[in-house]
């Protein structure tokens, strides 16, 4: 069952229409959403282990990026799918509109700042990928200058794979109508009314520009060292099953150890 | 006479053989070394204006990378070129060995970290290039690591450059025979014995290496966006003439302009 999800990666070059990706379907899962959500929770414990141990080994960095249209299930994400994990070994590093220092900076200075350590987990929540998405949908720079930046964030990304980070990004696919249930809901809701702003709605009426740029991300930018997955992301859970399977088996693949010993260790006797 | 110092700038591509670049030759000096010095100090008022420009305008963004044998002269060049600049508008990054925290992370991490700001210049005392020189020479690294770091270095200060950073690359070109005056000055002189370290004895054993190995750092890194220039450095005064020269050339190729005053700025009385 479990690489049924790699129809999801996306392979270099390919082309992509998002209008053709549905966002509904759950055809790599047999079962229905309170088994899954059961299945969640055993990811869970193997995702908590896994971490401890890339922390103890202290060889490898993980990098995480999340990106998606408002209301996709970034933070939904972080809190279900990490649920769990050691927190000294796993950072959110969330991107909003940079500060006036940061952008006095070429615009990845402050991402490559939050780049992962050895034996950590990074989850970017938004990324440099706002650089050539908000940033090209609300013309704040020119064409020119952004249509630049999928080369010099492929290169970034490449120079961080071959220096020993590996890098997974996920793009959490939801469709117009389920964003107006999911802003109703939050204006619905006093739980989640400070979530809302009525700038989402104006974001809301860019859908199809967004939905282009997201479609030259995701065809120009998903390499062999850092791909893209597209994850139908209507329904929570299967979204959640989806990336919490995929970052599992990629930890799964570096074949991590825990450090040897002390010489010794087994003659020591605490008194 | 000024342009003449442009032939020490490397082309995109181009060949070196560092022994037939002479160390010693002035031949871009009319005067002497007395007249020299006199020029110097009008250089660095100069220097010290256009300073003053880039910091108010704070549109474009300065990175000035120093590298060269030990005794090179990049602390003389520092002191000597930038005096009498205003320290608010000029930082330097001294690169020494790397810490615990900047090895756990890519080798361009802690030198993104140090790039300039809008209407700052930045000098590199060493950089990222000690990543393919005194890394590749002592083996720090495989060949297959190192090797994959020119593109990555390329990259980078292209998107620099891209972004709107100036880049500016000196080359200190002593002679085998210079390093040993200039190391036998620091065992000799009392106020600079506590530069001398044993070594760089070792190093000094290491220097046909160290010449391979800056020799494909200047072939494979001088790129339109981010030239090398090789800088005969035997003699100091010649070594700060070229650099003060090229360094304000550049700033005053970039037609910066003091920002305008407010509006109305001609009526306010000041009680």
């Amino acid at each position: 069952m479990k690489k049924a999800f790699e129809k999801y990666r996306l392979e270099p070059d390919q082309k992509v229409q998002l209008n053709d990706w549905d966002t509904l379907e759950t055809s790599a899962w047999d079962g229905g959403k309170k088994d899954a959500k059961l299945h969640l929770l055993e990811l869970n414990t193997q995702l908590e282990k896994l971490q401890e141990l890339l922390y103890a080994e202290r060889k490898q960095r993980i990098l995480i990026v999340l990106q998606a249209m408002d209301t996709g299930g970034k933070d939904g994400v972080i809190r279900s799918v990490f649920k769990g994990v050691n927190p000294s070994g796993v950072r959110v590093a969330s991107f909003k509109v940079p500060s006036a220092l940061e952008l006095d900076h070429d615009y990845l200075w402050r991402i490559h700042k939050q780049a992962p350590a050895k034996g950590e987990i990074v989850i970017f929540n938004r990324s440099h990928y706002e650089d050539v998405l908000v940033v090209r949908v609300h013309e704040l720079v020119s064409e020119k200058v952004w249509k630049k930046r999928f080369d010099h964030i492929n290169a970034f990304e490449k120079m961080l794979h071959d220096e020993g980070t590996v890098i997974l990004k996920f793009f959490l696919h939801i469709s117009k109508e389920e964003q107006k249930i999911r802003l109703q809901e939050r204006i619905d809701n006093p739980e989640k009314q400070w979530k809302f702003s009525s700038g989402d709605l104006k974001e809301r009426g860019l859908w199809d520009k967004y939905r282009d740029a997201y479609e030259d991300v995701l065809e120009k930018t998903s390499t062999k060292s850092a791909p893209w997955y597209i994850v139908p992301a209507d329904r929570n859970w299967y979204r959640n099953l989806i990336i919490s399977t995929v970052i599992i088996e990629t930890l799964e693949s570096l074949n991590m150890k825990y450090p040897a010993a002390e010489a010794g260790i087994e003659k020591v006797v605490i008194d």
